[in-house]
């Protein structure tokens, strides 16, 4: 249990992701005070009302977002990331000299480049990370207590982080249960294209067609369990995917390129009536999605001269 | 509760799905007897001692299989889809006038025409059915006593079937608890083709580009459960699949089509970045998706017309 995390921390964007922090941190950490920012003062009646922060300023409301902002110690933007160099440059003015700034975002270049333009020689207060969490509903209404409790958080650290900055945000993390992970952003970015991005953009589009392809009633009827947790992720923030897509737009590009080929070589086969070449894909697959559950049949040693860049301590 | 269903029922391929039926039937009738048929003396060996059915033939027991086959009432076929023909052909030499022969096939249309090519005038005496159950798991051993209870069976009869030997299939699969609906050949393989053949060609296809594009031990350990959802029908039987999609090809090229001109839309507002265009794909899916599960809240009226079509009885 962490004797201490903060006097005053502020949750930029009080949804799911900010909301469940909050809710997390206020079971390990009855001390120091939670406010929320929200985009209206609706928005900011509501966070309070469920009891998310102690209390929240709304985006409008300059001379008390400036006073909170100048009061914190930890920061943590959880708006869509399309929103963080606004948040930043709102934030740059007020921002004391002893507060650290982190960020929960899906994408990590993108962020880190608007950091640096903006905070310019402040660079090593912002320790950029992302929690791999989440689910399909969206809003302060799906913030939960336990989001983050045995999930993985990433840190991309900066060179200009402090070892005790990083420590920090790394302490608060693991206070709420989570296990703390480093990669480079660029790394960081390639993997999340391939294994969140692609597959949100891929249901997305799955479910975009369906609208288009007649027969939706009877195809609600008879769809089967593989295809409503196929789709889940379809459900998804929309705007948040859209930020997430634009600030990893090279990654994302190249993982939807080299899924065309794949589709492409697939339906050549089909088209062929080759069912060899079918079985033999299907087969890949399939073994390798049993295996992704049971590794030790599979991936030993296959990457394993990555690992030593993944460290969970 | 009924009455009877069978004197003599062969199961002919003793699966997920064959052997889920095995065990439902077994657990609301206890009077006729059980027949496995396997494709080795292993396996026939394997069906009897999990004691999913009475007894089992290989069918490299050409004497045993004709008996067994002359004696049924009652033939189910739940081997791949693509095997439909070669086990008609076994089937009809033997086939009694009094015999009722199914299947549990996901695609209805080629198994149709293959069935009037090999049964000729006695074509009557087959009633084509899909059940919508299964899983990721195939095999004997992912048999389960409940895998049909509350689940939708789809029956495609045909102009040449009688009324009783109609009424005899849908009396089986209500005995195990399932719902019993009606669709032409053609309307069951274009519905299937589109929320089941396409998500699961487009799940192998990704695991396929994930084995090639490197990290992959990064990839899993820090993969959420969107991705774990969004994949888990990759894991299913690749011959099945294979044969569904040769069987349902015209219907998949259809849907494939589609879909890669969706992605092509998608591809062109992210090179764009077109952050309005992808926010409104996002949400038409998003607010479909969540429908999905809320029907009243979307798709009253939109589909009404096709809605005549199902008859769930």
């Amino acid at each position: 249990m962490p004797e201490f995390l903060f006097n005053t921390l502020i949750i930029w964007g009080v949804g799911l992701m900010g909301g469940s922090l909050a809710r997390a941190l206020r079971h390990v950490c009855s001390a120091g005070e939670i406010i929320g920012v929200e985009r209206t003062h609706e928005r900011a009646v509501r966070v309070c009302e469920l009891g998310i922060v102690d209390r929240a300023v709304a985006l409008t409301d300059q001379a008390a977002l400036g006073g909170a902002v100048a009061a914190a110690d930890l920061i943590v933007l959880a708006a869509p990331v399309g929103q963080s160099a606004d948040l930043l440059t709102r934030i740059a003015p007020h921002l004391n000299g002893c507060a650290c700034v982190t960020d929960v975002g899906s994408t990590k270049t993108a962020s880190i480049v608007a950091a640096r333009a903006i905070l310019a020689d402040r660079i090593g207060q912002f320790v950029p990370a992302h929690p791999i969490a989440g689910g399909a509903l969206s809003g302060p209404d799906a913030a939960l207590d336990d989001l983050y409790a045995g999930c993985n958080v990433i840190l991309c650290p900066l060179p200009e982080n402090s070892a005790a900055a990083i420590a920090r945000i790394a302490q608060m993390w693991r206070a709420v249960g989570a296990r703390v992970h480093t990669l480079t952003p660029e790394q960081h970015d390639a993997i999340f294209a391939s294994v969140s991005h692609l597959p949100h953009v891929l249901a997305f589009a799955l479910f975009e067609h369906l609208l288009t392809s007649g027969e939706v009633t009877l195809k609600r009827n008879f769809a089967g369990r593989g295809f409503q947790d196929f789709t889940r992720i379809a459900a998804s923030n929309p705007e948040m995917w859209r930020d997430i897509c634009l600030t990893n737009r090279s990654a994302l590009m190249r993982e939807l390129n080299a899924y065309q080929a794949v589709l492409e070589r697939l339906r050549a086969a089909l088209n062929a009536e080759d069912g060899a070449a079918l079985e033999a894909l299907f087969t890949r697959a399939q073994q390798a999605r049993l295996a992704w559950d049971a590794p030790e049949k599979f991936l030993g040693g296959l990457e394993s001269h990555v690992k030593a860049v993944c460290t969970d301590d």
